[in-house]
């Protein structure tokens, strides 16, 4: 009922908010903090709070609309000069970690389709997580928060087809698979990135006003919202993550004249509601899943492959940038977030994965969560502006950049 | 699942976008227009969208957002100021429409004790749609605004009393009613009301600091929304409606040095958010259940019993502001909305009411709180601003109305 609803409502925005306060003051990312209010109200620890369908969609309108706020940042323009970096990033980071999740899979007992699952949730990176450390530190302008969410973008679509391959591969058992439904999928995919990424840009680069209904003073906030909303519906109707058309909304409306006046009106919105989605995020960790020094100590080795995976790979990938970027973006694409946990969800739903790989695939995605801010935030404070040199190699010229930095002081006020 | 609950929320938030506007090209409030699109796309007519518990408690946020909001444009002095003509308003706000609410019931052959049911949905007022319709006027600094807002809180307070009373009537049979039951909910409410009135108020004015986290800029507005939160969840668990501890959270915040930068900040809220609100409510009618002329006779009957009781009880009460100000303040209180609908599903749940008299009794309040924007509108836009008079004689000095249009005008920017 509505009560209850709104004492939960309550209790997740007040601990998400003292959380978040005291993992600053230890120096930790606020999403940190929310994470942990989220495992500490859940069902795991004090029980004040249990998920519901109703908290969810609350975090996922929460997710959507963090993730149309980076968009909103991202300029296709700039976008396409890292396109080339992004595009290698994203596949290093896929190949690598699928790679090492197999191995493991394999290794530990598990039958080759059930350890190409295994990997698949390897393969994940949570744009969301990382965006928010980012947008704490006022970093999103910076080069290598732009190939980080270009290349969390790409591997979203990749890891959505990975899953698409693994899942077919299993339902069709020895059948063989059904190549065609998969390059339908594909298509589908890349289809609705490009078409929205350059027409949907293209119109509102030309044609600002059509977000100016004549009466509300509001609307390009609103045509902008309800854009969101559809193409985040849209996105998950297609099989891809519903973010990802947030995302893709973000970045045709960053085109508009209002795209300033946006971000300012996006700040309320991305304080009321983000936080329903880390602290619903936390709130999924089922900590008794985790008793036992043999699931702790797997534990510990999927989070370490998954982390060096990421890192490693994506490192290396982005190492005409720098060691100290290189750095950055290999730790920046480590999270796995939400994303994990949905293909450990569809792990468990399609019988694959038991309790106890559901849990540890979900402590691995919340661990790289935990693990990746602390560090990006380390790397990104003691970083110096990036030089000429280092933006002119991946073709940003000055100009941008120091424009980008501006918009990162406001940020701060 | 995520895909449709996302999908929902974009028709809804994107029909409530088109309503609106026609809306207000036909010089109607864009509250009808929202109604209307939930008439439109609700299960009535074309059942894109059905009613849910998700949107229920979507559409509570959003009532909750926007009496917080109208909460922040009351400021306690003002309306301790207007304290006796609103206690007056709402007292014949309530003995009026309850006389003959009873008054039809019994004449349409219910028991007392079912009529009497009936009468309490008589009596409800929804401060929420008339306070929409006042803000896009920008009319809330207006006295008569403040009067019907002040009023309707009381009415709330009141209204609920009198359910406990009927509900306890209802239960006891020929018992007898737990009077020391009823008088400790009667002392609860009013205790709620009073203490966080006068005591949250004088804390926030003394110490606006409280609101000020060390590191968090946006702060002031976190904690506000964890107290709007919190006490509309407080509210709904003693017994009262949720958007009246909504509304004194708005009021306590309002006494705080950070209340323009806060009343600011709530817009782009109140934009994403409130429609939902409005949709669900014109989704929630079922066309159907009232065919026959009989049932249409029935409420026309009632809905000229429910408007003729409010505007006439009110305005007399009124009448001492003159004959246009008490007008105004009669028809504001004429919607019944989202409370005499809860009035209705309480009713119902009881088993008191059947499918009939709650679709009558739902369809009033839709159709009192679609009457009751445009009258309101026509008579504020030919209303000059109150006379010095007008202000003195409810209380008012000239500094204090001159200050309060001055927001008025920066509320249409």
């Amino acid at each position: 009922g509505g009560a209850g609803g709104l004492l939960a409502l309550f209790l997740i925005f007040l601990f998400a908010q003292i959380g978040a306060e005291i993992a600053q003051r230890l120096k930790l990312p606020a999403v940190v903090g929310e994470i942990a209010a989220g495992i500490a109200i859940g069902p795991s620890l004090l029980g004040w709070v249990t998920p519901s369908s109703l908290l969810d969609i609350l975090a996922e309108v929460g997710a959507v609309l963090l993730l149309f706020a980076v968009g909103l940042e991202t300029r296709l323009g700039d976008l396409q000069k890292i396109g080339k970096t992004a595009g290698m990033v994203a596949g290093a980071g896929i190949v690598l970690p699928f790679l090492l999740g197999y191995a493991w899979g394999v290794f530990s007992g598990f039958s080759p389709a059930h350890a190409a699952f295994i990997a698949a949730a390897f393969t994940a990176t949570s744009a969301g997580i990382t965006a928010r450390v980012l947008q704490e530190l006022g970093a999103l302008g910076r080069i290598e928060a732009r190939i980080i969410l270009g290349a969390a973008v790409l591997d979203d679509i990749l890891a959505m087809l990975i899953l698409g391959v693994v899942t077919a591969l299993q339902a069709s058992g020895n059948r063989g698979v059904d190549w065609a439904h998969l390059g339908f999928v594909l298509l589908q995919a890349v289809g609705f990135v490009v078409v929205v990424a350059l027409v949907g840009t293209r119109i509102i680069k030309k044609r600002s006003s059509v977000l100016d209904a004549p009466i509300n003073p509001l609307s390009p906030l609103t045509m902008s919202l309800a854009g969101c909303l559809g193409l985040a519906a849209l996105s998950a109707r297609i099989g891809l993550a519903a973010i990802i058309g947030a995302f893709l909304a973000g970045m045709v409306v960053a085109e508009s004249d209002q795209r300033h006046a946006l971000e300012k009106q996006m700040q309320p919105l991305l304080a009321f509601l983000t936080p329903f989605f880390f602290v619903v995020t936390g709130m999924n960790v089922s900590l008794s899943a985790l008793s036992g020094w043999q699931t702790l100590l797997s534990l510990a080795v999927i989070t370490v492959l998954a982390t060096a995976g990421k890192w490693i790979g994506c490192g290396l990938a982005a190492r005409s940038l720098g060691a100290r970027s290189a750095a950055i973006i290999g730790v920046g694409m480590v999270p796995r977030g939400e994303v994990g946990i949905i293909v450990a969800s569809l792990g468990r739903s399609a019988g694959i994965f038991n309790d106890t790989i559901y849990a540890l695939i979900v402590a691995m995605s919340l661990l790289t969560s935990v693990i990746a801010p602390p560090i990006l935030t380390r790397l990104l404070k003691d970083a110096p502006p990036p030089e000429g040199s280092v933006a002119e190699s991946a073709g940003v010229d000055d100009e941008d950049v120091s424009l980008l930095y501006s918009v990162e002081e406001t940020g701060h006020s």
